[in-house]
């Protein structure tokens, strides 16, 4: 087992996604032990700040990368499977931005509407109790969240040559902000250029379906994945997998357009699956799947399609690679 | 405990909300025992008949209903809980229709494609080992799904004089077709007449949230509810309570815009609840939440909001209402 | 040629489409002479004034009507040529309303901010300059606005049983707000039930396309119209016809979809005109056509898809109906 | 005055906004005269191709440039004044492609349905009585359309270092397919890195407002152009003017929300050049304005919000801009 490590020094952090050079390669089958940066690059450290003028809007969200991972070419498909996700400092930082969230005006819903006022909250994090601590800034309202740590932003180069900002959810993934992304989960993402150049940022110690605010309890991380290379699996939109579920992502606006891509998706890979076609598969999704929000405030939605694996009656996605991948994390895990 | 028996009979079903006399009348705190026909009026009776020949197309959905409620004023909150919902026959049928469901051309989302093979399922229950039977019509695969009754088609007479048609849910509820419907949970709806003119219908033996091909596993039902009354208690949209979550719901189109409502009274009802402002309660919402799609394919789509209640820390939605109606139905069930 | 008068009192308009007794009968190729009340009912009488406290939301807009057509029945197209459309008062009134307008949040685009103020705005109305004179409110900018008077509110009772607010445009027409429902445009609304019953309202004295902040010159209005049937002509939405264009509408959610609908319908109307097929009737429309906002602020948004009449190459529309009416109001006004 | 002239060569083409070394260099107030490819790269050069195999998807929409601008800098406003569009070729086509368009499933609308049938029209184009013939391909029906030509798209560099593909447009501009982009107007577009780096193409020889099959009469084209440069004067959309109008733009999904920033730019510009508040300019722009759909068939649908000039009482756009590259034009037009 080869595990390397990426920790970006500040100033290396990257803000979009393609375009840049690789920080490391890896090969199919190694592990990443991964340091990320909050979405505010780590410079919101006091409930007092407002984080819109700590940090200007094209440095939200930092990531870390590319890794370049060999053999990967277009058609592939490739597998980021969450080994672990660990909140890497006492805190969390969350708040409401201007123009920013599902319900106020935004840069894409133009209102007249004054912002909403922009207000903090600082989290604080206990590994131990596996909690973060709640505190209302305009009452006594106290309470421990669990935590359940995951990464907001993970993708590959776009097609076509394209460099697109962190901030925008698509089909080379990005910032889809789903909770599913948590570890022991397995994200597969279409390979768009040679090396697939994966990177990832944008950690939330927890968040809910839809992040109405437009913020999770922001957190730097400590992260290990592990990668693997499926040749020639390329779908259009990522997926997700975990010991229960396969899942379907579609990103985009208005959220029924999300919605539908992510169940056409879902309804073509039972179908990949089972050997039923596309109107049988339409069937069995739309009585056993589930349907959460990701992200409704990104200036791409997202929506996940879910279905339980036992539906699938032992078809394995990808040849068995999450189960491998698991394995791989499990080995990791103890060394 | 009073209970009472609405048994409709052919040519008695409702295809409306509002503008229509009570059935039957009952006094808040009654149980009602309640027969419901299926989605097509139990007209499709074999996987050969196609059901937009079979059905009128304003004949579909029939409901059960009105009950008038005494008592029962403009700015209350009805409560039905549903303490039973056990599908009546031994089979459920599912369709593709045509112009309808997500993933095609419709009225609303016009389209100048062919219309989508009609292909009826027919599911077999049993409720012996609470299962339906999947049968792929193309193909040998088949499946045991696990039962999870629900009601698609809840509401109240609209306001200002409206009648609608059973398909459009709107803040009179209706057909809404969330799986949140089902037996155990409880459904607030805003009362917009006197006597709130309850009906329902449209029950499913299971469905999975969005509804993607425009149907579950259509199903006559015998269900049973508990109703109750909450004086001056009246949200804008309907809500629903289980053990363990706070609901709200928003059905308008497009899907954002439903997310919007949903998410919207889900912080405004913690707030209430918690006594913390709006922005505190949207955090916590932010960070707490479940935001599963209910159905992406009727005229207006509807989301659910769902809130953990022991984030609450011991607030009772509706001074405890589900909690007293949870105990009508266990005091129901053992008589 | 029969000339009626339609002029409600105080009390004797209507909120909703459907479900009414007609107010008068007339017959198909007759004259109706009808005054409407504005959008307030009348009631704002001063830029001081809050409409919101003026007026009940469910007192807004009402209407004159039902005018019962004798010989209408489902499936026919009641053709109604505005003959003239003259402001009754001498100033029309306009406003923000709390919630309303596409540039703030609503009751369905539900948003955390606080409403934008309320400001009224009285327009002198001068039928001698046909000119209105806008006042801005905080400064000294005042100009004179050319009058073309139209109604944004006119339909016929739904089908299936329905009752509708007065504000929600749908297939049966409605509350569409197109500057396009001027004099000398007919407008063709599928019947739904036997007599039609149309109902008319919600005079400008002008609106710009879209309705942005969501009224327009609101204004009380002396109108005449020339009603006629059209045997078996029904479409599936309104559509209108001037000396220059056909014109089909679409009134949904989201506003591409209500696009669609309009553009779909229209492909359809020039395929059935020219004899071309859809795809061919697609191309053209696609090249030639206008696509001007109706409104996007009301329940339903409205979508117009325009196309030249040139281009149909002497192709008449219901058998030239719209010239007959226009000959009709010729032979009305030249009494 | 400085004419140059920009005619690439095959394999000289550009198919993103951004990332791209300029071809030629420029000052504010120079004549570039510039030749455009149609979006299919010339490939499609018979009615019977299909052009989903003539032409790879990352290889529509072939752009001329980028043009470096001296002195522009981020902050600044780029006017490009179209002096000329004249097809280049005897020639223009059009088609309906698979998966594109609104009328059918996309990428981003997801259906399971088959795409539409693939077809293509050839317009024989004559610049003596400047008109284009349409052939109706299943049916006798000829009409001999006017020519409008017109670019579809247009645009810079887009700011944080993004690439983006041709196809999309967003506040650089790019793919906004507006028939408002004819000779005798100008584009305003904020300058988002030095040297803005302006690009072109995408003539057609007309087209319908909305695009609704997805294409023009798409044509390459001999065009000039006039460009200035306004320093400080950036918006945050492009922005139009002509003769008889000012004009905003808003490109994103839904199609609500390009309407929504359409016409709060045209509220905050009008604000600017008169003095009034934004609530009294609202008010104007409601009544005098006009909202016609420029595209809604591309990844992000466009919205146009027009004003008529003569509404502004004298005040001039960006210090008369538009009326000195009109003269500019017409020196050039008489050398």
């Amino acid at each position: 087992m080869v595990v390397h490590k990426l920790a970006p020094q500040p100033g290396e952090y990257s803000y979009v996604f393609g375009g840049r050079e690789p920080m490391i390669g890896i090969k199919p089958g190694d592990i990443v032990e991964v340091s990320t940066e909050d979405c505010f690059g780590g410079r919101v450290t006091s409930p007092d700040q407002l984080p819109s003028e700590a940090v200007p809007f094209n440095e939200m969200n930092p990531v870390s990368g590319p890794i370049q991972v060999e053999g990967a070419e277009p058609g592939d498909m490739l597998a980021v499977h969450f080994v672990s996700i660990v909140p890497a400092r006492k805190y969390a930082v969350s708040c409401v931005l201007p123009q920013f969230g599902a319900l106020t005006g935004t840069r894409e819903t133009a209102m007249l509407n004054e912002s909403l006022e922009e207000r903090v909250w600082f989290y604080d994090i206990d590994l131990e109790t596996w909690t973060a601590s709640f505190k209302a800034r305009n009452s006594d309202f106290r309470l421990q969240l669990p935590l359940d740590p995951m990464h907001g932003t993970v993708g590959v180069a776009p097609a076509g040559g394209e460099v697109r900002l962190v901030m925008t959810p698509s089909t080379h993934g990005g910032n889809m902000d789903t909770p599913e992304a948590r570890a022991g989960t397995t994200l597969y993402l279409p390979v768009n250029v040679a090396g697939a150049m994966l990177s990832l940022g944008d950690g939330h110690a927890r968040q809910g379906e839809g992040e109405v605010c437009g913020t999770g309890l922001e957190s730097a991380m400590n992260s290990v994945i592990a990668v693997d290379l499926i040749k020639e699996g390329a779908a259009a939109w990522p997926r997700l997998e975990n010991d229960d579920y396969i899942m379907s992502t579609g990103s985009t606006r208005p959220l029924e357009d999300a919605y539908r891509i992510s169940q056409k998706d879902l309804v073509a890979w039972t179908s990949d699956l089972t050997g039923m076609d596309m109107l049988d598969s339409y069937q069995l999704v739309s009585q056993m799947g589930l349907s959460p929000a990701a992200n409704v405030c990104d200036p791409n939605y997202t929506m996940v399609a879910k279905l339980p694996k036992w539906t699938l009656q032992g078809a394995q996605a990808y040849g068995g690679a999450h189960s491998r991948l698991r394995k791989a994390a499990e080995d990791y895990s103890s060394r």
